[in-house]
């Protein structure tokens, strides 16, 4: 069937979940059709707006179209598409930002309302109904369950040797009838290689042949390459210490330059039989894997660059034995995350004297992409890191701030903070060494005289000195952006 | 052994890991005589503290008379202290304030440092050197397990029919050896009935008879009773939707006066066969058992009053075949909250138009109590519920503010959000839709003009709008509270 007619299926005011994960495994052809149909409608005066569901951000040919035609009412669980970030922060269009491991179950649970209509990219469609999952797993299994009506969008583009490299676990259920989930090392098959759909659900199938999102990644610059130093000096003398086996735990590595150079700094570093257990699989991860060092890795997508997906498609038989792509319920489950003791390791926009993370929000209000899965990964994992550079905007807005403008990672879950300038293990701390350790090692040098005064005044007047703060200074260095473009005094 | 001649094996600067979670189970002769010591050591001249870890909070002869003799460096993971609170919020004493399942992992991790002594009160000492733990588990095991010595204070008063309640489960390991917590109901047993305990590291038995702190509840105001009535009818609503079954999903409940109002609406309430899977059993579980409307409370501790422990004594055996208490990392293990499904409910000091949660820190920067489990709970719960007054200090604060000052409970882990004025469901709503909710439903009616009119300044002004805020003026309630004593204008 056409991807127009696809569409037809979709209604003004449907809730749509859609496959995509990081860019990969996003239908390319439907939501492109429905944004041109939806744009007709507005042309014509009649209203048209649909609730979007992924995994989580997709591509240009599905939050960019729809939002450009101001088609998305409500957004969920993630978003980093440029054009869909302006409506939201314009408020022309809602935004729901999960932890991604909650999304599938408080679907299930119906804390979401209905989902109507599935539309997901597979590999290939098999004789029995059951389908080969494409590039990214994510949110299928569910919105293929849960949906009124499905439309499938074959990709040619996709590798058929995907085939077997999935692993859709089937065990979950509603309470009171949840049982353990029986995966003990990331390596664990647990479920099937393709996702179940019921025949007479599926109204429309399309046809495709187009590549995932794969942008290029820049190479780590200075800062990055600093910050992976730091990092992997602390790993080495954690391995020293006796409270990190060689192999390391299974890591987790958000997506990134500086994620990427960590991964890259593992190739020459001292660790050998590495796994992973995280949300994407990145070049680095790919880097690791020929190295000999990465033994495997379990996912729920592929983030890769042109470069990287042309390795993988051109070896796919090869790498396919040593990854795993999971639902993302799976790979961000916080039951997998405590047991298998993930070292987590995360980007963020800006953290407190304190600890306190800021994930998403610049200066408090202005969404930048979304929480994603790292409340999942830094509550849970055996040590959770967030990595910055210490400035940003070419040095007008300090990473190391006061008090954070909002709060995505509370204090207990940030362990370790790592800049170009230094890194703070901030385990066993109570707050006032926290913040001694956080500026003298973490902020940047123009910035820490300002936070030294600023938390000295705060020791002598906070309404208490458990954790000093001054209500009615703890935000004026956003202020100041706000007002001047830049955090600088003076 | 006297508790004197006990104390003398707790050296100036050893860590000392006690037995306590909330006023049960804690040591009562120890702690005073090691207070004692220190306070005369202080009178000699020389420099005597230590460093105090628990379960969570425990009673005057621990946490008070160690801090009135400022014998405390550092404390964890909990403290309700009157006399500590004041230390901490002077800057006198270090508190780490923890998520109470993590304290258990990060000792054995190592990531506490070294334990020295432990000093744990037990019911009785068996013949083959295990005890039978007393009227709260908390952190004993690992306490027992990580200690160089041991000082036991079995105590008398403590009644010997809690012997076979309780649940020592000893399957916890580190990464990369942790396996499936093999719970799947709250009623099930998964482990030992006794502490084991290395006969070689006891140093000292101390004998004791002396009750728990056991406190009078006030009975319920009618604030108390009008959040419980809202939370009651929006329990019944999701049984009518289906999304709840009618016998619940396993309760978990803060302390205190609100908490016991809800279990006390449960008796009257339509539903039975419930179940709780939480931190403490409280006299409205009792009152809910006696009514044969709870089947079943897991916990770690009892929180009883005078009445209801006296209750509880006289008719233990009977009880004991509906409760079981646990290892604190077990009660409060995030695996199994999210496997069960818990109802979590939990108090708060103040929330703000978006449900982020500030439950620790009065202005920002005063400890109250801690965060104890209910980062735990929230996170994990099949439905996370936050309950408060209105108004505190006979309404010069708004429990609802445009932002909150600290942040223990992110807006993605606040489900539901109940005052006297009424109940907000935020589930599946984002920012400005939840904002709407949270001041129509739930500010008091002198503050709610006040924040619609910050809110929708914010609306206008905000860098973004996605949660749209002013820096300038989001904490200037707070800051107007500390200078005038009031968040009122004019």
């Amino acid at each position: 069937m056409s991807a127009e007619d696809a569409a037809m299926f979709i209604q003004a005011g449907d809730t749509v979940g859609m496959s995509g994960f990081t860019g990969s495994g996003y239908p390319k052809a439907v939501p492109t059709a429905l944004a041109k149909r939806i744009s007709a409608e507005h042309a014509a005066g009649r209203p048209m707006r649909v609730k979007v569901w992924t995994g989580a951000s997709t591509g240009p040919e599905l939050d960019g179209a729809l939002a450009e035609a101001d088609g998305i009412e409500l957004r969920l669980p993630y978003n980093s598409d440029p054009i869909a970030r302006e409506r939201i922060n314009r408020g022309e269009m809602d935004y729901l930002d999960m932890h991604l491991s909650q999304v599938a179950p408080m679907a299930w649970q119906g804390f979401l309302g209905q989902l109507d209509v599935a539309v997901v990219e597979v590999t290939a469609i098999r004789a029995d109904g059951s389908v080969v999952p494409s590039s990214s797993v994510g949110n299928n299994k569910t919105w293929l369950d849960r949906a009124k009506s499905v439309i499938l969008e074959v990709n040619r583009w996709q590798n058929p040797a995907l085939e077997g490299m999935h692993d859709i676990y089937y065990g979950t259920a509603l309470p009171p009838n949840r049982v353990p989930i029986p995966l003990l090392r990331p390596d664990d098959r647990i479920g099937d290689p393709y996702l179940r759909c019921d025949p007479d659900k599926v109204v429309a199938v399309v046809e495709t042949d187009a590549p995932d999102r794969n942008l290029p990644f820049a190479p780590p610059d200075a800062s990055a390459k600093a910050i992976a130093e730091h990092l992997l000096e602390f790993l080495a003398h954690e391995v020293t210490k006796g409270r990190l086996p060689s192999s390391l735990l299974p890591i987790q590595s958000g997506v990134g330059n500086i994620a990427n150079a960590v991964l890259t700094g593992l190739v020459d570093g001292p660790f050998h039989d590495l796994t992973a257990y995280t949300e994407v699989i990145q070049d680095g991860m790919l880097d690791l894997m020929d190295a000999g060092r990465l033994r495997m890795a379990s996912a729920t997508a592929f983030s890769l660059s042109p470069d990287a997906a042309k390795r993988i498609n051109d070896e796919m038989v090869r790498y396919r034995s040593k990854m795993i792509l999971r639902p993302q319920e799976i790979s961000n489950h916080p039951e997998l995350i405590r047991r298998l003791g993930c070292l987590a390791m995360n980007g963020l926009i800006e953290a407190d004297i304190y600890g306190n993370v800021n994930s998403t929000c610049v200066m408090g209000s202005r969404i930048q992409n979304g929480i994603g899965g790292s409340g999942d990964f830094a509550r849970n994992a055996f040590i959770s890191i967030f990595m910055t550079p210490s400035t940003a905007k070419g040095g007008a807005i300090s990473a190391i701030v006061p008090q954070v403008s909002h709060v995505d990672h509370i204090m207990q879950d940030v362990a370790v903070l790592v800049t170009e300038q230094g890194l703070a293990d901030l385990r066993g701390l109570p707050p006032k060494q926290r913040a001694a350790l956080v500026i003298e090692r973490c902020a940047h040098p123009d910035y820490r005289d300002g936070l030294r005064d600023y938390y000295e005044r705060a020791l002598r007047g906070a309404y208490g000195r458990h954790a000093p703060s001054l209500p009615g200074e703890a935000l004026s260095w956003h202020q100041r952006f706000m007002e001047h473009g830049t955090m600088r005094t003076g």
